[in-house]
């Protein structure tokens, strides 16, 4: 059956999470029925990555087999017509190598997490920052950050429910900048453990805070401990950015200002 | 009595716009709500422009008058509290001079409005950006828009309730740039006519989609009649970013990326 890739963005906060849940609507279920009515099939997707409750995408990657060899823009814009009114969408869709696994081929994850600083409540970006309400020491935090880039035994950042092999992963960048009144981080590994990226923000935030120092963060990290780390940042500053492969020789991502 | 001037953010899409409406809830009323159930006085809030019902603002500026002095501090937490759940927001507060009135006072608006080009619906940005979906002429938007740079008597570009005085207005910048999959135009002037932002957007999308050229907009101009612009753009592509004054020597603002 003709395998067909999906380039995925959605506003976490409408959804249970990627995964099925009896308690809510999940991205899975909402595009997996979108895809029954276009085909009749009962199918199932595979995801690059299964994000959480309130966490957002902006190029989540899924495959899925059908049928019948769509055009791709066919698939892409039936699906966008049967989604309604979830806020998921398909940005874009194509048939892809029969070898082609979304989780298993993916070499590369991009995640954001945004930070509002600034004393006043989000209203546009509501439900899109973190609202820590005051300004935190950007310099600390990236240092903080320096700390956790490399090759180490994450565990000390890994929540309990993680199905994850292993617990050593390779954290190829961790980025702190400011942008107006946000402090944006973005991660990029080949692959994350579960709360991975919100239990090392939250860790960062209380070296913004100057509760811990930035070497606080690299003994935290060799405690392999989970007790040792800071709390798990909140879903909604949470976007999955872009998913890389290498089996086509591109790299599937939407561009970010 | 003192008077303070507040920097303001809010989703136009939770309002029925800026002015006191009998349909719905309107930032006014939100605003000046809270600021009775602070301070017990109903109180009657200017803001520096009317936004209309879905248009979004990132920087407008009102002023009232309280009988109290009250740290700025303190009444931008306060009317914070109280404004919940509206999504709207004081960012700053603080006491100016009598002789400070938001519109009149002011002397540069700067509006933004977002076009989503791409194909798939938005949905982190639902109600954030005009979804035109499909790519635009860039080159010849920018053209179109020079054509609008200047003195001129923007009638065509006027809603028919418009209030001011004369259609003669100086558009000081009318920038058109391509930031990912989006078109921003950004705008700004010491004061627009009622829906001329709107207007002239979506005249210049007529030029992206190549129904016209970008001569057609000088003309449009020079005919002086709203029935040979093009249509209005929606209100969820508009931001009201910020408004400038000469009064205090600072030029209130909010950092944009």
């Amino acid at each position: 059956m003709p395998r067909f890739r999906l380039l995925i963005e959605y506003d976490g906060g409408g959804f249970v999470g990627w995964q099925h849940q009896r308690n809510g609507m999940s991205v899975q279920e909402a595009i997996e029925t979108a895809i029954e009515r276009l085909s009749g099939q009962k199918v199932r997707l595979h995801a690059a990555g299964r994000t959480d409750a309130g966490v957002h995408a902006l190029g989540q990657v899924a495959h899925v087999d059908l049928e019948r060899a769509w055009p791709g823009d066919t698939v892409r814009d039936a699906l966008n017509h049967f989604l309604r009114p979830h806020p998921a969408a398909i940005l874009e869709a194509g048939m892809v190598d029969d070898g082609f696994h979304a989780r298993i081929s993916a070499r590369r994850r991009s995640y954001l997490f945004r930070l509002l600083e600034r004393r006043a409540p989000p209203m546009v970006d509501r439900g899109r920052v973190w609202h820590v309400g005051r300004p935190l020491d950007l310099a600390a935090m990236q240092a903080g950050a320096r700390q956790l880039v490399g090759r180490h035994d994450f565990t000390t950042f890994r929540a309990a429910e993680c199905q994850a092999l292993s617990p050593v992963k390779t954290l190829d960048r961790l980025a702190v900048a400011r942008v107006g009144a946000e402090i944006r981080i973005e991660a990029d590994a080949r692959s994350f453990l579960h709360h991975q990226v919100r239990n090392m923000v939250g860790t960062l935030k209380l070296v913004g805070d100057g509760k811990w120092t930035p070497d606080d963060v690299g003994k935290a990290l060799a405690r392999r401990h989970r007790a040792a780390g800071g709390p798990t940042a909140p879903p909604e500053g949470l976007y999955l950015v872009s998913v890389g492969y290498l089996d086509d020789g591109t790299e599937l991502s939407v561009n970010q200002e």
